[in-house]
C-alpha cells in the first residue's frame, strides 16, 4: 500500500480507523452475515445505527431537542433549491452573503424562486475576504440570510456570526462542519453534504428548527419537503443507509478524539502549521485575508507560477495528492479536513520548504 | 459468520464476490493508497471507474447510443416528481397503469403536475394481477404512458409490453432491472433506484432517450433537471460515488455470469423452485395470477395465518433473514433478486416443507 496524504477538497480523506472498522466488518457486521449495505432499512439493525449516528451528532453538536437532524441526499446542490422551497413562508425575498462560488451558486438557484437580496459581496477584492457585518446591507422582510461559512474553493472561513436577529440564519457548512464547535441555537437551518467532513458523497445532513418547516407549498415535490423527511425520520424513501454507517463511524471516532472542541485545538494547530511557513517564505503566497483563512481549506500560489505544474509533479511523486487549486482560483489548493494527520501538513511543509530551497 | 439467507426486498443481498472484492480494496483501490470513498470525483481514477459502470450497464442492457444514461439521487421517489417535471414537454396529461403500491405512489405524486388518466387498475382483485392491455383506456394525447413493470410489495411482474406507439413508454423498474433482457428501444425512460437489484441505497439509474429531455420549466430546481445531469455526465454536483462503485462491481459480476440472458434462465429456475413447491402444497398459497408472478418478490401466505410469526421465527433461526410479508399485503414475501444463489431458494423450499410437515 502505497504511503499517501491526500488532499482532496471533497470527496476528502477519511480517518484510517474508521476504514479499518469499514473494512473488517464490510462482509458480516457484528456477526449478523449481513453487509450494512445488504441490510433492510426498516429492520431492528440498521434502525439501530441511523439513531446511533443521529444521537452521536447531536452529541458533537449539542444539537438542541427543538432541532431535527434529517440525512439526506442530493448534495449542497439540492439543499440550493430546498431551502427558498421551504423556508420562504410566504415572504418573496431572502438575504445572501455574496463570499465566493458556493454563495454564488445558492444564489443563482435562490433567483428562481425568490428576490434574492445580496447583504454584501466580496468580489471586489477576488472573493478573498468575508465583508464586516456592519457593511451588509439586510433587508428586515427577509424570510431568512443565507451565508456559507467556509468557501471551500477560495478557502475563506466565517468564524463570527452576525448578531442575532428575527430573520432565520441559514449556513452551508458542507466544508467545515464539525471542525470546531458552534452554536447551533443561533441557526434556523445548517445544512451540509458529508463528503467533506464527515463521510462518503452521497449524504447530505440537514438540522433545521422545528417552526421553520412545515410551510412548503401543496405543489413541491414531496422529496423536497423537509417536512416530510422530518415526519418519517429521514425514512420517507429509502436513505443511503451504507453513507450513514459510514458517517456514524466517523461520529464515533470523533467522540474518541475528545469532541469538537479538541477538533478545534488540533484544526488551528494544522492550519497555523502551513499559514506560518507560508507567510514567512517568500516563495509560497496566501491571498486570504488573516482573519478570514479556512482551517479546511489552504489555497496558495507559487510566487512563480511556471513552477506550478513541477510542483504538483513532484508532490505527487512523494505522495501528497490533490493539491492542485480549484481551475477558478488557480494555484495550489491543501484541504486539511479533521481526517488530515498533522503528520499530513508536516510533510508538505517540509516539502515545501524542499521545493522551494531547490527552485529558488 | 453466520450462514444466512437475505431475503429482504431492499436494501437486499449482494453478491458474495462483489462484497469480497470491496472488503478487498476498502483502504487501498488498485494501490492508490486511497478508498474509492475518499477519490475526487474528478479524480482521473474515479472518472475511469464511472466510465467503466456506465459501459458495462450499457453492454448488458444494449443501451443503444441515443439513450443517455444517468447516476443520479434520490431513488425512484424523486423520479416520481421528476418524470412529469422533464417530459410533460408543454402537453398537461400522463397516462399510467396502476398495478399496485408503487404504481400508486407515482401516481399521487405526479398528480401534483399534471392530469393523471389511469389506463386500466388491478385494485379490483387486489393487484394481484396485470390488466390485460386491450383492456387499457389510453389517451393519445398522454404525454407519456408510466408503468411499473415489477411491483416489490405485491409480486406482479408485466412480461409483456403493450404494442409501440409515438407516447413514449416510462418504466419503474427498480426490482427487475438486470434480471432479464429487455428491449431498451421500447422505452423513452427507464428509472431504477439501485438498492434492490444493482447496489447500495443512495443511487438512482436513468436510462432516457435524448430527445425526450431539455424541455423542462426555467423554475425547476436545477438538480431535477435531466437535460444538466446529461450535460454534465451525471456530475454536475459530486455523484455517489462508492454506491457507483459497487455498481460498477455488480455489472461486472454479471458480465462473469454471462449476461442477462443467463440470468434470466437462473432467475427463472429459481423462481420455479419455489412457486412448484407452493402450487403443489396445500399449506402455502401465492395469491398473485400464475401470468405475472414476479420472478424477483414471492409473496405467498400460510393457510393457518397463526401460525406466521412461528414461521418467521423458525426461518431466522435457521438463517432464513427478512422473510416478513409488507405490512400492506401480509403473509410472507421471498425476495430472490439476481445476487440470491439457488441454494438459498432450495433451503428456503427445504424449511418450508419440513415446517409444513411439522405443522400441517
Amino acid at each position: 500500500m502505497a504511503e499517501i496524504f491526500n488532499f482532496s477538497a471533497g470527496p476528502a480523506v477519511l480517518p484510517k480507523a474508521v476504514l479499518a472498522q469499514a473494512q473488517a466488518e464490510l462482509m458480516d457486521w457484528h456477526g449478523s452475515g449481513m453487509s450494512v449495505m445488504e441490510m433492510s432499512h426498516r429492520g431492528s439493525q440498521f434502525m439501530q445505527i441511523a439513531a446511533q449516528a443521529e444521537q452521536d451528532l447531536r452529541d458533537l453538536m449539542a444539537i438542541p431537542k427543538r432541532y431535527k437532524v434529517l440525512f439526506l441526499q442530493g448534495g449542497a446542490h439540492l439543499q440550493f433549491s430546498m431551502v427558498p422551497l421551504n423556508l420562504l413562508r410566504n415572504k418573496s425575498a431572502a438575504d445572501y452573503l455574496n463570499t465566493g462560488i458556493w454563495s454564488q451558486k445558492a444564489i443563482d438557484e435562490a433567483n428562481k424562486f425568490c428576490q434574492v437580496n445580496v447583504v454584501a459581496s466580496a468580489q471586489d477584492k477576488n472573493f478573498t475576504y468575508v465583508p464586516h457585518y456592519a457593511d451588509w446591507k439586510l433587508n428586515p422582510q427577509a424570510a431568512y440570510l443565507h451565508i456559507t461559512s467556509n468557501e471551500t474553493i477560495g478557502g475563506v472561513e466565517m468564524f463570527d456570526l452576525p448578531p442575532a436577529s428575527d430573520v432565520p440564519l441559514v449556513c452551508d457548512m458542507s466544508s467545515h462542519i464539525l471542525s470546531r464547535p458552534v452554536d447551533v441555537s443561533r441557526y434556523g437551518l445548517i445544512y451540509a453534504g458529508a463528503l467533506k467532513n464527515i463521510g462518503p458523497a452521497g449524504l447530505t445532513i440537514v438540522i433545521v428548527r422545528e417552526d421553520l418547516i412545515g410551510h412548503a407549498a401543496q405543489s413541491l415535490p414531496t422529496m423536497l419537503d423537509y417536512q416530510i423527511h422530518a415526519q418519517n425520520d429521514s425514512m420517507y424513501n429509502t436513505p443511503p443507509t451504507y453513507a450513514i454507517y459510514i458517517a456514524g463511524l466517523v461520529f464515533q471516532w470523533l467522540k474518541q478524539q475528545g469532541g469538537l472542541s479538541a477538533m478545534e485545538r488540533i484544526n488551528q494547530a494544522k492550519a497555523d502549521l502551513l499559514y506560518d511557513y507560508i507567510d514567512a517564505s517568500d516563495f509560497y503566497h496566501s491571498p486570504v485575508a488573516k482573519a478570514n483563512r479556512s482551517r479546511m481549506n489552504v489555497p496558495f500560489t507559487l510566487s512563480n507560477s511556471g513552477l506550478d505544474a513541477k510542483f504538483l509533479d513532484a508532490a505527487q511523486q512523494q505522495g501528497l495528492l490533490q493539491l492542485k487549486g480549484h481551475k477558478l482560483v488557480g494555484g495550489m489548493r491543501a484541504s486539511i479536513y479533521n481526517a488530515m494527520p498533522i503528520q499530513g501538513v508536516q510533510t508538505l511543509v517540509a516539502f515545501m520548504q524542499e521545493f522551494a530551497n531547490t527552485h529558488q
